[in-house]
């Protein structure tokens, strides 16, 4: 590959330079001598000095402010981060520019049972399709996300249910000596949430909580402006709340866990009992024509009227808005965001949880508090990757 | 009263070294500019203004290590901070020295919901009372905490249930105008977990939760160091999660909370029914001795071996331990504290506790995650309230 990869930022100054210009975009010198509150000369040497890191460029004159002519300071257009979705059934690569807007994406099912080194091979195989769609080169920081608990710092998976053959696979590592740049590797809904916070309906929001309710159930939280891990990492993994005291049995072991009553994988298991009991002739119907039924299949047949979808929905919702109405009494956080894609079974689930929510818990705690759908959808995990890398390259080492 | 106020840090150095002072101990100032990595200089200047600032004192030479002889610097031994717990039923004022030992400390019953002039005329006495028996003079700081909702920002209670006439009303301000010093209010549990992390079993734990059972139920959350409040300051607010669907009436409208089945009150409420149906004859026996039964009683009639007491003890813990399950796995936290009075009802409360909490939550989160009873027991609240007033002091204004 390639041009040589643009170096990282060197001091706090840079830092805060760089994450203005990513995420505000161009500003002439004199703005950012306001913005950043230091002196012109030291303005004038850190872009010098991150113009020969290959960080920054000039961007020509900016509009007469009176007196003397500013110039407009720019993310150097070559920069490109990678983000990675690795989901239980699909992988996601897409590649950014500096301001973290996707340039180009692929995505392919995949297993993700297959282990790490099968997957990891597809995702540097479309990290480096990607890289030349866009003139080669190394991308300056790679952000992957996996659907389950992962040690941040050593950049590993730990014991994650769903994903055999990841555990303390050396992930980051491994991506780290085939691409040759900066890499992190967190949880999926972590990085959904800091995702809808860089650039979705959380934005700016410093204490929030997102729930991804997909094939697992987990919530990520964000404690003034940042992540909240946890103190062994697995903060935020409420899918094995019980939530019926002799509900299903669990993958992990336990019962009635809130992901064994309403992932999607135990909403398929409903769906298939509805249809193959003609209880739900909607889903009878979707099972004769396509051999199966899905999640997403209860949604359409519970929008298009059918009872016992529908009473699936508001089951599920109902469970789902009690763990979070204690998660709200706990917490009295200032947004509630709902993801993943179980979330797209919409409002009349949104309804569901809200009502919970808002009837059991404290007023003072629900008065101002939202509860919404994620607005980036499928892109927010990715989102949150190129957000998490960039974080970390702009910064000092 | 007599000398005058000593002054506050003046800048992030001060405040380190005061915070290194108070935490540790007197140091030499060798140890200091090591502690701090800042130059002998800039060591030796601070002193001279701390010492000016009435802050610290110079205390004599170290022990030799070898080359020059240091000398020790300590925290001046006039300082004196005062840190109020205002309880349903009891008012406790202490004063401190600026480690935060406790000198000297008062006691009485007290009505809360008297309302706050009453209540805090009884408070401006005692302290007054306190500092004359420490030479006269002003305190440093003053730290108040109350069994309710607090604005922390604002120094006002916030609609708290059980204490009628203080809500919004200028605590903090009242507190300022008639001591002159700085004032913290903050609600009791926040200040509970404080001190337990300042002096008590949470000594250095970063990221844990402090659980108080007495006349209300509530939760301090410390996140990486800090006290977590929330976006409207009413996180930790656990005691209204409803944990029985046709459980009793709860105080604050809804049904089957936390509170209403576990509570001071609550528990005092079925040890009476057990006493007069005579169910339980121990209860029965200190009714008809004292007139009333208390939750103590039922902590001590357990003790004792009385089936039904040791069944009101065990089911608590469970439906505690229900709620608290859900908070470790959704929070990881390092360490759960449990205090109050309530907890007194001791190792019977902690085993059904722990026993619900390693078998409901996720293994990795338990793993390492001690549940523990509080080590302060009554001085918690003061603990905090000190540490917190003292931490304000000790910054930049």
């Amino acid at each position: 590959m390639a041009p040589p990869l643009a170096g990282r930022a060197e001091n706090a100054i840079q830092a805060r330079l760089l994450r203005l210009l990513r995420d505000e975009g161009s500003l002439s010198r004199v703005d950012i001598t306001e913005r950043l509150a230091v002196s012109r000369t030291t303005v004038a040497a850190e872009v010098v000095r991150l113009v020969e890191l290959g960080l920054v460029r000039d961007a020509g004159p900016a509009a007469s402010r009176g007196g003397r002519r500013s110039t407009m300071v720019d993310l150097s257009p070559d920069l490109r981060f990678v983000g990675v979705a690795v989901g239980a059934t699909s992988l996601e690569v897409a590649v950014t520019d500096a301001r973290l807007e996707v340039c180009d994406r692929r995505s392919e099912p995949v297993d993700v049972r297959r282990g790490p080194e099968e997957v990891l091979a597809r995702v540097l195989q479309l990290t480096r399709e990607l890289m030349d769609g866009q003139g080669g080169g190394r991308p300056s920081g790679v952000g992957v996300g996996v659907p389950g608990p992962v040690d941040f710092h050593a950049g590993v998976p730990v014991s994650p249910p769903i994903m055999p053959g990841w555990d303390a696979y050396p992930v980051r590592d491994a991506v780290v000596r085939e691409l040759g740049c900066p890499v992190v590797l967190d949880n999926d809904v972590n990085l959904m949430a800091l995702g809808e916070q860089q650039g979705g309906v959380a934005r700016g929001a410093r204490d929030f909580l997102f729930v991804k309710i997909g094939t697992g159930i987990g919530c990520g939280i964000v404690v003034e402006g940042d992540l909240y891990r946890g103190a062994d990492g697995c903060a935020g993994d409420i899918g094995h709340i019980r939530v019926r005291e002799d509900g299903p049995h669990c993958a992990c072991g336990g019962k009635g866990c809130l992901e064994a009553v309403f992932g999607g994988a135990a909403l398929a298991r409903d769906a298939l009992a509805a249809a193959r009991s003609g209880r739900s002739p909607a889903l009878a119907d979707v099972l004769a024509r396509t051999g199966t039924v899905t999640a997403a299949d209860v949604g359409r047949a519970a929008s298009a009227g059918d009872a016992v979808a529908m009473a699936m929905v508001q089951q599920g919702g109902r469970d789902l808005g009690v763990v979070l109405a204690h998660l709200v009494s706990f917490f009295n956080p200032r947004l509630l965001v709902i993801g993943g894609r179980v979330s797209q079974l919409g409002h009349a689930l949104l309804a569901e949880v809200r009502g919970v929510v808002y009837r059991r818990s404290l007023p003072l705690a629900t008065g101002n508090m939202p509860v919404v759908l994620s607005e980036l959808g499928g892109l927010a995990g990715i989102t949150g990757a190129v957000r998490l890398v960039s974080d970390q390259v702009f910064s000092p080492r």
